[in-house]
Protein backbone atom coordinates (compact mmCIF):
# COMPACT_ATOMS: atom_id res chain seq x y z
CA UNK A 1 0.00 0.00 0.00
CA UNK A 2 2.93 2.43 0.90
CA UNK A 3 4.02 1.02 -2.18
CA UNK A 4 1.36 1.74 -4.10
CA UNK A 5 1.47 5.12 -2.38
CA UNK A 6 4.84 6.00 -4.09
CA UNK A 7 4.18 4.55 -7.81
CA UNK A 8 1.40 7.30 -8.10
CA UNK A 9 2.99 10.20 -6.85
CA UNK A 10 3.56 12.96 -9.10
CA UNK A 11 7.47 12.37 -10.12
CA UNK A 12 7.72 16.12 -10.98
CA UNK A 13 6.40 19.31 -12.45
CA UNK A 14 8.36 22.13 -14.74
CA UNK A 15 7.42 25.87 -15.57
CA UNK A 16 8.94 27.86 -18.02
CA UNK A 17 8.07 31.31 -19.94
CA UNK A 18 9.88 32.33 -22.51
CA UNK A 19 9.53 36.18 -24.34
CA UNK A 20 8.00 35.17 -27.80
CA UNK A 21 11.07 38.14 -29.34
CA UNK A 22 13.26 36.25 -27.67
CA UNK A 23 12.76 32.64 -29.55
CA UNK A 24 14.56 33.19 -33.04
CA UNK A 25 12.29 30.90 -34.97
CA UNK A 26 13.09 32.75 -38.15
CA UNK A 27 16.39 31.25 -38.02
CA UNK A 28 16.09 28.13 -40.06
CA UNK A 29 18.49 26.65 -38.83
CA UNK A 30 17.65 27.50 -35.00
CA UNK A 31 14.41 25.25 -36.07
CA UNK A 32 15.72 22.36 -37.57
CA UNK A 33 18.22 21.70 -34.76
CA UNK A 34 15.37 22.25 -32.37
CA UNK A 35 12.05 21.04 -33.54
CA UNK A 36 10.92 18.16 -35.41
CA UNK A 37 9.81 18.17 -38.68
CA UNK A 38 5.87 18.08 -37.54
CA UNK A 39 6.26 20.48 -34.94
CA UNK A 40 8.09 23.01 -38.04
CA UNK A 41 4.66 22.07 -39.76
CA UNK A 42 2.05 22.84 -37.19
CA UNK A 43 3.61 25.59 -35.94
CA UNK A 44 3.96 26.99 -39.55
CA UNK A 45 0.39 26.51 -40.17
CA UNK A 46 -0.76 28.57 -37.09
CA UNK A 47 -2.21 32.12 -37.02
CA UNK A 48 1.30 33.53 -35.36
CA UNK A 49 3.80 31.05 -36.14
CA UNK A 50 6.53 32.87 -33.85
CA UNK A 51 3.79 32.43 -30.97
CA UNK A 52 3.73 28.95 -31.52
CA UNK A 53 7.16 28.10 -31.62
CA UNK A 54 7.95 30.19 -28.68
CA UNK A 55 5.01 28.26 -26.60
CA UNK A 56 6.81 24.97 -27.59
CA UNK A 57 10.47 26.04 -26.56
CA UNK A 58 8.73 27.11 -23.10
CA UNK A 59 6.92 23.30 -23.38
CA UNK A 60 10.13 21.71 -24.33
CA UNK A 61 11.62 23.36 -21.35
CA UNK A 62 8.79 23.21 -18.57
CA UNK A 63 9.42 19.28 -20.00
CA UNK A 64 12.83 18.71 -19.09
CA UNK A 65 12.25 20.61 -16.01
CA UNK A 66 9.55 17.72 -14.77
CA UNK A 67 12.04 14.93 -15.99
CA UNK A 68 14.58 16.16 -12.95
CA UNK A 69 17.07 16.77 -16.24
CA UNK A 70 19.52 19.73 -15.67
CA UNK A 71 20.05 19.87 -19.02
CA UNK A 72 18.71 23.66 -19.92
CA UNK A 73 18.99 26.24 -23.03
CA UNK A 74 21.51 25.37 -26.03
CA UNK A 75 22.99 22.49 -24.47
CA UNK A 76 20.10 20.51 -24.31
CA UNK A 77 18.27 18.26 -27.23
CA UNK A 78 15.41 20.02 -27.47
CA UNK A 79 14.19 18.22 -30.77
CA UNK A 80 13.82 14.85 -28.07
CA UNK A 81 11.04 16.36 -26.54
CA UNK A 82 8.07 16.79 -29.38
CA UNK A 83 5.20 18.42 -29.01
CA UNK A 84 2.49 18.04 -31.02
CA UNK A 85 -1.78 18.72 -30.68
CA UNK A 86 -4.08 15.80 -30.91
CA UNK A 87 -7.04 14.98 -32.77
CA UNK A 88 -8.69 17.26 -29.92
CA UNK A 89 -6.24 20.23 -29.75
CA UNK A 90 -5.22 19.06 -26.76
CA UNK A 91 -1.31 18.94 -26.61
CA UNK A 92 1.00 15.90 -25.96
CA UNK A 93 4.02 15.06 -25.06
CA UNK A 94 6.49 12.30 -26.69
CA UNK A 95 9.81 12.16 -25.95
CA UNK A 96 12.68 10.62 -28.02
CA UNK A 97 16.30 9.42 -27.29
CA UNK A 98 18.30 10.15 -24.45
CA UNK A 99 15.15 12.29 -22.99
CA UNK A 100 13.18 8.92 -23.54
CA UNK A 101 15.69 6.79 -21.71
CA UNK A 102 15.88 9.18 -18.73
CA UNK A 103 12.40 9.39 -17.98
CA UNK A 104 12.04 5.40 -18.35
CA UNK A 105 14.91 5.40 -15.70
CA UNK A 106 12.37 7.02 -13.53
CA UNK A 107 9.51 4.84 -14.31
CA UNK A 108 7.69 7.95 -15.53
CA UNK A 109 4.89 7.36 -17.96
CA UNK A 110 3.09 9.95 -19.00
CA UNK A 111 4.17 13.57 -19.42
CA UNK A 112 1.28 16.12 -19.48
CA UNK A 113 1.41 19.58 -21.17
CA UNK A 114 -0.25 22.76 -21.49
CA UNK A 115 0.59 26.06 -23.05
CA UNK A 116 -0.56 29.56 -23.11
CA UNK A 117 1.00 32.61 -25.10
CA UNK A 118 0.00 36.41 -24.70
CA UNK A 119 1.03 38.73 -27.58
CA UNK A 120 4.38 38.91 -25.75
CA UNK A 121 4.87 35.85 -23.74
CA UNK A 122 4.90 32.15 -23.89
CA UNK A 123 4.43 30.37 -20.47
CA UNK A 124 3.90 26.04 -20.31
CA UNK A 125 3.77 23.87 -17.10
CA UNK A 126 4.50 20.17 -17.72
CA UNK A 127 3.99 17.55 -14.92
CA UNK A 128 5.26 13.89 -14.86
CA UNK A 129 3.87 10.82 -13.60
CA UNK A 130 4.90 7.94 -12.68
CA UNK B 1 -2.11 -3.03 -9.95
CA UNK B 2 -1.69 -1.60 -13.86
CA UNK B 3 -5.37 -0.61 -13.68
CA UNK B 4 -5.15 1.36 -10.06
CA UNK B 5 -2.14 2.90 -12.18
CA UNK B 6 -3.88 4.32 -14.69
CA UNK B 7 -6.88 5.45 -12.42
CA UNK B 8 -4.57 7.51 -10.27
CA UNK B 9 -2.96 9.24 -12.79
CA UNK B 10 -3.13 13.11 -13.37
CA UNK B 11 -5.93 13.23 -16.39
CA UNK B 12 -4.66 16.88 -17.56
CA UNK B 13 -3.65 19.94 -16.96
CA UNK B 14 -3.57 23.91 -18.25
CA UNK B 15 -2.44 26.95 -17.81
CA UNK B 16 -3.71 30.24 -18.88
CA UNK B 17 -2.45 33.92 -18.97
CA UNK B 18 -4.66 36.73 -19.65
CA UNK B 19 -3.89 40.48 -19.88
CA UNK B 20 -6.16 42.01 -17.50
CA UNK B 21 -6.42 44.87 -19.47
CA UNK B 22 -7.75 42.60 -22.35
CA UNK B 23 -11.05 40.94 -20.20
CA UNK B 24 -13.68 43.60 -20.45
CA UNK B 25 -15.44 43.09 -16.79
CA UNK B 26 -16.26 46.80 -17.41
CA UNK B 27 -19.18 45.48 -19.29
CA UNK B 28 -22.30 44.22 -18.18
CA UNK B 29 -23.41 42.07 -21.09
CA UNK B 30 -19.88 39.84 -20.69
CA UNK B 31 -20.23 39.63 -17.18
CA UNK B 32 -23.15 38.15 -17.08
CA UNK B 33 -22.58 36.00 -19.91
CA UNK B 34 -19.33 34.39 -18.31
CA UNK B 35 -19.14 34.17 -14.85
CA UNK B 36 -22.12 33.54 -12.21
CA UNK B 37 -23.82 35.28 -9.75
CA UNK B 38 -21.61 34.52 -7.17
CA UNK B 39 -18.65 35.25 -8.76
CA UNK B 40 -19.62 38.45 -10.10
CA UNK B 41 -20.65 39.19 -6.27
CA UNK B 42 -17.30 37.91 -5.17
CA UNK B 43 -15.21 39.82 -7.93
CA UNK B 44 -16.76 43.21 -7.04
CA UNK B 45 -15.82 42.74 -3.10
CA UNK B 46 -12.18 42.31 -4.20
CA UNK B 47 -9.95 45.71 -3.72
CA UNK B 48 -8.82 45.16 -7.50
CA UNK B 49 -12.17 43.93 -9.18
CA UNK B 50 -11.04 44.20 -12.51
CA UNK B 51 -7.73 41.39 -11.63
CA UNK B 52 -10.02 39.19 -9.95
CA UNK B 53 -12.27 38.79 -12.94
CA UNK B 54 -9.23 38.53 -15.39
CA UNK B 55 -7.62 35.49 -13.23
CA UNK B 56 -10.92 33.61 -12.85
CA UNK B 57 -11.10 34.25 -16.94
CA UNK B 58 -7.66 32.60 -16.95
CA UNK B 59 -8.92 30.03 -14.62
CA UNK B 60 -11.89 29.06 -16.83
CA UNK B 61 -9.75 28.51 -19.59
CA UNK B 62 -6.97 26.73 -17.77
CA UNK B 63 -9.81 24.11 -16.37
CA UNK B 64 -11.00 23.84 -19.82
CA UNK B 65 -7.27 22.75 -21.23
CA UNK B 66 -7.24 20.64 -17.96
CA UNK B 67 -10.42 18.71 -19.07
CA UNK B 68 -8.61 18.42 -22.54
CA UNK B 69 -12.00 19.99 -24.27
CA UNK B 70 -10.95 22.36 -27.42
CA UNK B 71 -13.63 24.68 -27.06
CA UNK B 72 -11.78 27.85 -25.94
CA UNK B 73 -12.43 31.84 -25.89
CA UNK B 74 -15.54 33.50 -26.75
CA UNK B 75 -17.52 30.08 -27.64
CA UNK B 76 -16.68 28.35 -24.49
CA UNK B 77 -19.69 28.36 -21.80
CA UNK B 78 -17.54 29.88 -19.26
CA UNK B 79 -20.67 30.10 -16.76
CA UNK B 80 -20.26 26.25 -16.61
CA UNK B 81 -16.21 26.37 -15.23
CA UNK B 82 -17.03 28.43 -11.77
CA UNK B 83 -14.80 29.09 -9.14
CA UNK B 84 -15.13 30.33 -6.06
CA UNK B 85 -12.69 30.35 -2.68
CA UNK B 86 -13.82 27.60 0.04
CA UNK B 87 -13.57 29.12 3.60
CA UNK B 88 -10.03 29.26 3.95
CA UNK B 89 -9.80 31.27 0.63
CA UNK B 90 -8.34 28.74 -0.72
CA UNK B 91 -10.22 28.85 -4.65
CA UNK B 92 -12.31 25.54 -5.26
CA UNK B 93 -13.89 24.58 -8.81
CA UNK B 94 -17.35 23.42 -9.43
CA UNK B 95 -18.55 22.36 -12.81
CA UNK B 96 -21.73 22.67 -14.29
CA UNK B 97 -23.59 21.75 -17.20
CA UNK B 98 -21.39 19.92 -20.65
CA UNK B 99 -18.55 20.91 -18.71
CA UNK B 100 -20.09 18.99 -15.70
CA UNK B 101 -20.41 15.63 -17.74
CA UNK B 102 -17.40 16.27 -20.05
CA UNK B 103 -15.36 15.38 -16.79
CA UNK B 104 -17.73 12.47 -15.55
CA UNK B 105 -17.36 11.04 -19.15
CA UNK B 106 -13.46 10.89 -18.65
CA UNK B 107 -13.62 10.01 -14.81
CA UNK B 108 -12.06 13.22 -13.67
CA UNK B 109 -13.69 13.39 -9.99
CA UNK B 110 -11.29 16.83 -8.96
CA UNK B 111 -9.85 19.84 -10.78
CA UNK B 112 -7.29 21.87 -8.60
CA UNK B 113 -6.97 25.57 -9.31
CA UNK B 114 -4.35 28.19 -8.66
CA UNK B 115 -4.92 31.64 -8.94
CA UNK B 116 -2.06 34.66 -9.78
CA UNK B 117 -2.06 38.61 -11.00
CA UNK B 118 0.33 41.00 -11.04
CA UNK B 119 -0.31 44.80 -12.13
CA UNK B 120 -1.60 44.03 -15.41
CA UNK B 121 -1.15 39.80 -15.99
CA UNK B 122 -3.06 37.26 -14.58
CA UNK B 123 -2.18 33.36 -14.68
CA UNK B 124 -4.15 30.46 -13.54
CA UNK B 125 -3.18 27.05 -13.27
CA UNK B 126 -5.05 23.68 -13.24
CA UNK B 127 -5.02 20.36 -12.89
CA UNK B 128 -7.81 17.41 -13.23
CA UNK B 129 -7.47 14.29 -11.62
CA UNK B 130 -9.06 10.61 -12.00
CA UNK C 1 -10.11 1.18 -3.34
CA UNK C 2 -11.96 4.14 -3.43
CA UNK C 3 -9.57 5.14 -0.36
CA UNK C 4 -6.71 4.17 -2.36
CA UNK C 5 -8.22 7.02 -5.03
CA UNK C 6 -8.71 9.70 -2.50
CA UNK C 7 -5.18 8.97 -0.82
CA UNK C 8 -3.30 9.43 -3.83
CA UNK C 9 -5.22 12.13 -5.64
CA UNK C 10 -3.32 15.65 -5.60
CA UNK C 11 -3.84 18.21 -2.33
CA UNK C 12 -3.47 21.37 -4.20
CA UNK C 13 -1.62 23.46 -6.51
CA UNK C 14 -0.42 26.44 -6.23
CA UNK C 15 1.36 29.50 -8.51
CA UNK C 16 2.64 32.80 -8.45
CA UNK C 17 4.35 35.18 -10.10
CA UNK C 18 6.58 38.31 -8.67
CA UNK C 19 8.07 41.37 -10.70
CA UNK C 20 11.48 40.63 -10.06
CA UNK C 21 11.88 44.72 -9.45
CA UNK C 22 9.36 44.28 -6.57
CA UNK C 23 10.96 41.88 -4.32
CA UNK C 24 13.07 43.96 -2.33
CA UNK C 25 16.25 41.39 -2.01
CA UNK C 26 18.79 44.48 -1.81
CA UNK C 27 17.48 44.84 1.63
CA UNK C 28 19.43 42.64 4.42
CA UNK C 29 16.46 42.77 7.08
CA UNK C 30 13.82 41.76 4.11
CA UNK C 31 16.26 38.67 3.33
CA UNK C 32 17.00 37.98 6.89
CA UNK C 33 13.14 37.50 7.78
CA UNK C 34 12.09 35.40 4.57
CA UNK C 35 14.90 32.98 3.64
CA UNK C 36 17.05 30.92 5.50
CA UNK C 37 21.04 30.99 5.31
CA UNK C 38 21.58 28.05 2.67
CA UNK C 39 18.61 29.63 0.78
CA UNK C 40 20.58 33.59 1.03
CA UNK C 41 24.05 31.73 0.14
CA UNK C 42 23.07 30.11 -3.00
CA UNK C 43 20.69 33.26 -4.72
CA UNK C 44 23.89 35.44 -3.86
CA UNK C 45 26.02 32.58 -5.67
CA UNK C 46 23.77 32.68 -8.53
CA UNK C 47 24.23 35.17 -12.40
CA UNK C 48 21.46 36.63 -11.17
CA UNK C 49 21.12 37.28 -7.27
CA UNK C 50 18.23 39.74 -8.05
CA UNK C 51 15.73 37.31 -9.85
CA UNK C 52 16.90 33.84 -7.75
CA UNK C 53 15.76 36.00 -5.11
CA UNK C 54 12.45 36.59 -6.55
CA UNK C 55 12.06 32.67 -8.15
CA UNK C 56 12.07 31.80 -4.40
CA UNK C 57 9.56 34.31 -3.25
CA UNK C 58 7.20 33.07 -5.93
CA UNK C 59 8.31 29.63 -4.97
CA UNK C 60 7.36 30.01 -1.47
CA UNK C 61 4.09 31.86 -1.89
CA UNK C 62 3.18 29.18 -4.45
CA UNK C 63 3.94 26.50 -2.14
CA UNK C 64 1.84 28.46 0.68
CA UNK C 65 -0.83 28.09 -1.70
CA UNK C 66 -0.74 24.38 -2.61
CA UNK C 67 -0.80 23.42 1.24
CA UNK C 68 -4.31 24.89 1.16
CA UNK C 69 -2.70 28.11 3.64
CA UNK C 70 -4.77 31.05 3.47
CA UNK C 71 -1.76 33.09 4.72
CA UNK C 72 0.04 35.21 2.10
CA UNK C 73 2.74 38.30 1.99
CA UNK C 74 4.11 39.57 4.91
CA UNK C 75 1.86 37.54 7.29
CA UNK C 76 3.58 34.84 6.18
CA UNK C 77 6.48 33.02 7.84
CA UNK C 78 8.08 32.67 4.15
CA UNK C 79 11.63 31.00 5.75
CA UNK C 80 9.34 28.22 6.76
CA UNK C 81 9.33 27.30 3.06
CA UNK C 82 13.04 26.86 2.20
CA UNK C 83 13.81 26.14 -1.24
CA UNK C 84 17.00 24.57 -2.60
CA UNK C 85 17.97 22.85 -5.46
CA UNK C 86 19.43 19.01 -5.20
CA UNK C 87 22.34 17.59 -7.02
CA UNK C 88 20.94 17.55 -10.40
CA UNK C 89 19.88 20.98 -10.28
CA UNK C 90 15.86 20.09 -9.18
CA UNK C 91 14.45 22.53 -6.62
CA UNK C 92 13.26 20.78 -3.82
CA UNK C 93 10.84 22.30 -0.93
CA UNK C 94 11.63 21.62 2.73
CA UNK C 95 8.78 22.70 5.18
CA UNK C 96 9.51 24.19 8.98
CA UNK C 97 7.15 25.32 11.51
CA UNK C 98 4.01 25.43 11.22
CA UNK C 99 4.04 24.98 7.52
CA UNK C 100 5.58 21.59 8.12
CA UNK C 101 3.15 20.83 10.77
CA UNK C 102 0.40 22.27 8.37
CA UNK C 103 1.19 19.66 5.59
CA UNK C 104 1.70 16.52 7.94
CA UNK C 105 -1.90 17.48 9.35
CA UNK C 106 -3.30 17.14 5.42
CA UNK C 107 -1.39 13.91 5.07
CA UNK C 108 0.99 15.90 2.56
CA UNK C 109 4.07 14.01 1.63
CA UNK C 110 5.88 15.85 -1.13
CA UNK C 111 5.80 19.46 -2.75
CA UNK C 112 6.89 19.22 -5.97
CA UNK C 113 8.32 23.01 -7.37
CA UNK C 114 9.40 24.69 -10.51
CA UNK C 115 10.74 28.33 -11.14
CA UNK C 116 11.37 30.43 -14.07
CA UNK C 117 11.98 33.64 -14.59
CA UNK C 118 12.60 36.11 -17.32
CA UNK C 119 14.36 39.61 -17.19
CA UNK C 120 11.49 41.54 -15.46
CA UNK C 121 9.26 38.14 -13.89
CA UNK C 122 9.83 34.95 -12.04
CA UNK C 123 6.58 32.78 -11.78
CA UNK C 124 6.76 29.55 -9.53
CA UNK C 125 4.35 26.08 -9.69
CA UNK C 126 3.80 23.88 -6.88
CA UNK C 127 2.17 20.44 -6.37
CA UNK C 128 1.58 18.95 -3.15
CA UNK C 129 0.39 15.24 -3.01
CA UNK C 130 -0.83 13.05 -0.41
Amino acid sequence: SSLLAENHSAAGVGVDQELISSVPSWNPTFVERNYTDAETAYCRSQPNPAASFAARWAGKEAVFKSLGVSSRGAGAAMREIEILPDESGVPQVKLHGNAKSSAASRNITKVHISLSHSDTVAIAFAQASV
